[in-house]
C-alpha cells in the first residue's frame, strides 16, 4: 500500500508556510504566504485552513491521503490541548486560542500543534543532523535562544508544553545584564542577538575600540549582521562579543549535558552563520567545562536542514504522536 | 495469582542494605550490613549476593518469587550495561566493573543497576511525594546536590547513564568559588554542605559576626550540623549561609523548570532537615525567578520516604525496566 503523505505548517511572525512531504522526507509541494500577519484567532485559522486546502488541491490529493497536519507555532503552546497560550511574534496577540481544535474541525484530520523550536528539533532528529541519535537537543541561537529536547526518540514537552526554555536558564544569577523575562544573567541575555546592542555598549565602556563607526549613542543600530561583518574583519568589539557569546553558549550546552547527557546537540539559528570558527569556539568552551565527566562523546553539530527544519519537523509531528 | 515481590539493594559508602517489598510498597523484610566498605570488585559482589541470598532465606522465599533485583549504587553507572564507571564513595575504587552481569550470573535473576539518586527519585515517584505525578525531578540537597529526573513516568538516564548531574550545572560562570569538579559557580558549590566551610570563611571575611566560636582558622570544622544549630539560634553567619543556599537552590529549580517543565520537584537530603523555613525560602526564590512564565503550578515538596527512598526505589527499578 502507498504510504500516506506528511503535511506540515510553519507559522511564524513574517511567513506562513505549508508543505507536503513523503515519509522519507522528500518534498512534494510547498506554499508560502505573508498576508496572515494582520489576522488573529478565527480569521487566522481560516487563512491556515485555506492554505492547506490549496496545498491539497494543487497536489491533487484528498485529506485521506495525509497522516495528519503538524503545526509549528512561534509562541507558547499548551501541548496536550493544542491551545496557543500566548505569543509576542504577531501584531495581534493570541491568548488561550484553541488552534488545534479549530483546525481539526475545519479539516477533519488529526492536527498536532507544537512550538516552533520543538518542530525544528524534530525535523533535525528525523531528517537532519540528529537522525542517527536517540537523544538530542536542538538549540536555535539567534535573536534569542530556544531549544527542543528529544529523549528516547520522543519530544520532551513537560506538563504544560513549555519545556526547552533553555534560553531563560540562569548562568550568572548576579549579572547586571537583565533578560526580557525580568531575570539577570539568563543564557540568552548574555549571548544572543537581541542583547548585542547592550553588550556592544559595555565593550565600548570597557575601552575596546571599534572600526564599525558605532558609538555609545548609536548602539541601537547593532544587530547580528553588523556583528558578523565586524567579526569577519576582526573588529575588536565585534570579535569580543562573538567570543563571549560562544563561551556562554558552550556553558549552556555544558549545563544541558550535565542535566540530560544527550548524544548530540544540534545548533541552528542565525548566529551559526558566523561560521565554523564560532562553532569551534562553542565546542572549545563546552570541552573546557566538561573536564573528565564525559564518558561518551557529546557531538556538537551544525543543523542540516536550514530554515525549513520547522516545516518538515512539523509535518512529522503526527507520526511522533502515533498517527499512521 | 500472587504478585511477585520486589527486591532492592542500596549500596552506599557506609551501609549496604537489602530489602523485600510487596508491589504496593509494603516492606516484607530488610537487612543492613556495614562490613562491605573494605571490599571491592568480585569480593564486593559476593558480599552483595550473600546478603540477598540471606534475605531470601530468612523470608522463606525462592528467587523465582521476585521480579528481579534492583540496585542503587553511590557512583557513576553506565546504565545500559550495568557497569560501574567510577565512584569516590568507597575506600577501594571501582573502575569499569560489570556489577550487573556479575550479580545476574550469581543470582540467576534480572538485575538493574542505577545510581542512587535515580533510585531515590524512582522511590519517591512510585511510593512517595511524587506518586500522583507523571513528570518530576527528585533533588537531594546534602553534602552535594544530585538529581533523578522522571519524564512521562520513565527515568531519564541519557546516553551513558549520567543524566541528572544538576549539582554541576553552572549558575554563576565567573564565580571565584570552585567546585570539586573543577568548574566555578556550580549549583552545588554555591549551596551545598561540602562548601559550607568556604562559604563560612567568606561570610567572616565580609564582616558578619558569629556566636558559634568558629574563626577563619577553624572553618574546617563547619558542617551541616553546626550550620543547622546556628540557624536555629539565628546566628548571623549561619543564617546568611542558609538563606544564600536556599536562594541558589531555588535558582537551580527555576533552571530545571525552564528546561523541563515538570509537575513537581521533590526535595530530599540532609539539608532539608533545616526545616520548613528552608523549604519556604527555596520556594520563594523559585517564584521570584519564574515571573509570569509558569502556566501550571510547579509543586516544590519535601520527600516523604526518608533514608530508605533509595532502597524501595531500587526495588522497583526492574518494574520500570519492564520486568514482571
Amino acid at each position: 500500500m502507498k504510504q500516506k503523505l506528511l503535511c506540515g505548517v510553519d507559522i511564524g511572525g513574517t511567513k506562513l508556510a505549508a508543505a507536503l512531504y513523503q515519509q522519507s522526507g522528500e518534498q512534494v509541494l510547498r506554499l508560502e504566504i505573508h498576508d496572515h500577519v494582520d489576522l488573529a484567532n478565527d480569521a487566522f485559522t481560516e487563512r491556515v485552513v485555506s492554505l492547506v486546502e490549496e496545498l491539497f488541491e494543487r497536489a491533487g490529493i484528498s485529506a485521506k491521503e495525509v497522516v495528519g497536519v503538524g503545526i509549528g507555532f512561534a509562541g507558547h503552546v499548551r501541548f496536550k490541548e493544542g491551545v496557543i497560550i500566548t505569543t509576542s511574534n504577531f501584531r495581534i496577540p493570541f491568548k488561550n486560542y484553541p488552534l488545534k481544535a479549530k483546525i481539526e474541525e475545519a479539516l477533519k484530520l488529526p492536527v498536532v500543534v507544537d512550538n516552533d523550536a520543538n518542530a525544528q528539533a524534530y525535523g533535525e532528529f528525523r531528517f537532519g543532523a540528529g537522525r542517527h541519535t536517540e537523544d538530542m537537543v536542538f538549540l536555535t541561537v539567534s535573536s534569542g535562544i530556544g531549544a527542543g529536547i528529544i529523549l528516547d526518540k520522543r519530544l520532551i514537552r513537560g506538563v504544560t508544553g513549555t519545556a526547552g526554555e533553555i534560553g531563560h536558564t540562569i548562568v550568572k544569577y548576579d549579572s547586571d545584564v537583565y533578560c526580557t523575562c525580568g531575570n539577570p544573567g539568563c543564557l540568552m541575555a548574555l549571548s544572543s542577538g537581541i542583547f548585542f546592542p547592550e553588550l556592544f555598549r559595555r565593550k565600548l565602556e570597557a575601552g575596546l575600540r571599534t572600526e564599525t563607526g558605532i558609538t555609545p549613542e548609536t548602539v541601537d543600530r547593532v544587530n547580528g549582521k553588523l556583528i558578523a561583518a565586524g567579526f569577519a574583519e576582526k573588529d575588536p568589539v565585534c570579535t569580543a562579543i562573538v567570543k563571549e557569546s560562544a563561551e556562554i553558549v558552550g556553558i549552556g550546552i555544558y549545563n544541558l549535558f550535565a542535566m540530560l547527557n544527550p548524544e548530540a546537540v544540534i545548533l541552528g539559528g542565525g548566529l551559526m552563520n558566523l561560521g565554523p570558527e564560532y562553532l569551534q569556539m562553542i565546542q572549545e568552551s563546552f570541552l573546557s567545562h566538561v573536564h573528565d565527566m564525559m564518558y561518551d562523546r557529546l557531538e556538537i553539530l551544525n543543523a542540516e536542514l536550514g530554515s525549513d527544519s520547522g516545516l518538515i519537523g512539523a509535518a512529522a509531528l503526527p507520526l511522533e504522536q502515533g498517527y499512521e
